[in-house]
């Protein structure tokens, strides 16, 4: 995928020119038979997801085979298995308690049985699980025509540059990979507000299929032909999250806040554009964009503990993580973390002064009110 | 400066290839001598403008002339004249009370008097005022390369479609107008906070000579080439605030609120390209852009307003006006009467369906909920 340049080159940004010949597969267009689905994650917002497209599946048996898979990872619950309380009970007590799952939703523990045969994988476990899922789905071996969506959010850098989510799984499973991001806070999509959320692919077509299995009424899916920027918006708007959380924690009012998240979208489109090739600028309109950098710069997780970080002086991302967060990981740090290495390497420090002042208040002790100091 | 087209054409967006030749006037280019400001308007976002300004003022004796002549709209305050109590007490108890004055604001109650011998006019006064001001201002007779600044957010239309407020500046007084807008809550700037604004102008030499006026470390001003989509910017981001208050008036959570914000940004710049030629895309990443809508759809007047609407049924907007609002006139619910004149005339309902829908729940009893059923 990514050009010879040797260090941190830019990636391309439409597989259309890849090696892999993803667009000649024609993958799902020639067979019509009902689709197997499997959704890979039972979170918070697999599960919200899975209500979403199991409903979809069962109203289109002629698109997609009714039973929607969902691989677990086995936990004990009350001293019960947590796929065993999903079967019977069709609810995850755990993730997404009060919300009840289809019963077309199948929980499988097991990772090989739970993508055998699938059309479709979707992918919406912690960044880290896939270091050791992906190489035993390879191993179970895929449909020639299977294809994938990755709703997670998070980059990753190698020597060649920076590493998307997408990339990996497509490299690992020689698949192609679309991405699904939104200004969807969890809860708030189960609990049936209305919202939109942004389906970016490789191939139109995989895309209008995509767009069946995801869209409804009350959560809009837009398709654009723009994987990578999609995905980067939904990494990066987590970094700027940060600032804004900053500014919350000093008690800085409404025109701060909005031009700390005006020069994060600025520093997000500029990093896209640096890093990758074939970005489009609309992207960063769609939901994706500066609908999701919105939410989560009022209302995300990584908002709150940046805010907490600078009233609890102190206090580590680590604590929260096991405190505020009940065990979850914050995103934004991490990400903050792979960005500042990034534009290290290549240089770029002088073009991204908020990503960089944000780095360093969270990890190098900068004093917070650098934040407005760039 | 409009086309031929009869009805509602686009408007030029550069006088750069308009036929009054401000563009080869040179204003405030050969001459060098300090020059007089004087800044018509002291209402609250006025005198806060009028602080910054000063400062800069006194501190460049070599550009400006150091007295910053401001025109008060006569009025009573405690048995006193608020020109005079300006002039004394060096503060407007009335619109920005606890915030002094630098003592290089002389107020002035008499329009034509104000305005003699000024190098540059900025415009700070409710839009309506304009009417019976402009004509006193030409009477009075202007220094031949005097130029004008607008800081006043509104629209307004006529048989050639839709007129901006620094466009019957321009053409009244036959000077160059640029704007001023953006992400800035007026006490909040007041206070010291830092903020962003975007002047928007016709001629670089203008933005740089005027970037110097208002320009600090704390208010950093962006100059673009844009003034007609700097200026529509700050007058329909007031028009997508209502649909975020009649959200929150709802009820509905932050995926909902963000997805209205989305469209109603995509309706802004869809509405700009629709009536202008020559607006530039990056405008809306500018603080007049994205940074003004979101502290407008999150802090703003038209935004509390627009939920009291909806939580309140049956209160109108003039009372809110009245009582909320202590007398002064919400800018969002006009220019959605404007806005909805202009795409109906055009019949250009179908592509602003956010707009209309807003305009039918302010004005014509349409069910709040149909915000999100477009």
């Amino acid at each position: 995928m990514s050009s010879a340049k040797p260090l941190l080159s830019k990636r391309q940004s439409s597989s259309s020119s890849s090696s892999n010949g993803i667009m000649h597969k024609c993958q799902l267009s020639t067979n019509r038979s009902p689709k197997k689905v499997c959704l890979v994650g039972s979170g918070n917002w697999g599960c919200v997801i899975a209500r979403i497209i199991a409903a979809n599946m069962a109203s289109s048996p002629d698109v997609f085979d009714p039973v929607l898979t969902m691989w677990v990872f086995e936990e004990t619950v009350d001293g019960r298995k947590l796929s065993e309380i999903i079967n019977s009970d069709h609810e995850n007590v755990k993730y997404l308690p009060g919300y009840k799952l289809p019963t077309n939703v199948v929980a499988v523990p097991n990772l090989k049985e739970a993508v055998t045969g699938t059309d479709v994988l979707i992918f919406c476990v912690p960044h880290q699980f896939l270091g050791k899922m992906l190489p035993q789905i390879k191993e179970q071996g895929l449909v020639p025509d299977c294809i994938g969506v990755s709703l997670i959010k998070g980059i990753d850098f190698d020597d060649q540059g920076v590493v998307l989510v997408s990339s990996i799984i497509q490299t690992a499973l020689d698949i192609d990979c679309s991405v699904l991001m939104g200004a969807n806070v969890a809860n708030e999509v189960a609990a049936g507000d209305f919202c939109e959320s942004t389906l970016g692919c490789n191939d139109l077509r995989h895309g209008a299929f995509l767009q069946d299995l995801f869209h409804t009424n009350r959560f809009r899916v837009n398709v654009v032909l723009d994987p990578h920027g999609v995905e980067l918006c939904g990494a990066l708007k987590n970094v700027v999250a940060l600032g804004a959380g900053f500014c919350d924690g000093l008690g800085y009012g409404g025109n701060t806040k909005a031009a700390i998240i005006r020069l994060g979208l600025i520093e997000m489109k500029k990093f896209c554009y640096r890093f990758f090739d074939g970005i489009k600028e609309d992207t960063f309109f769609e939901s994706c964009g500066v609908a999701d950098l919105i939410t989560t710069c009022f209302g995300g997780r990584n908002r709150k503990c940046a805010e907490l970080f600078v009233k609890d002086k102190g206090v580590t991302w680590e604590e929260m993580e096991a405190t505020v967060l009940n065990g979850q990981k914050l995103q934004g740090t991490w990400t903050a973390k792979e960005v500042y290495h990034i534009i290290e390497k290549t240089h770029s420090l002088p073009e991204f002064p908020l990503f960089a002042a944000i780095y360093r208040i969270a990890f190098e002790g900068a004093d917070p009110t650098t934040i407005v100091k760039l």
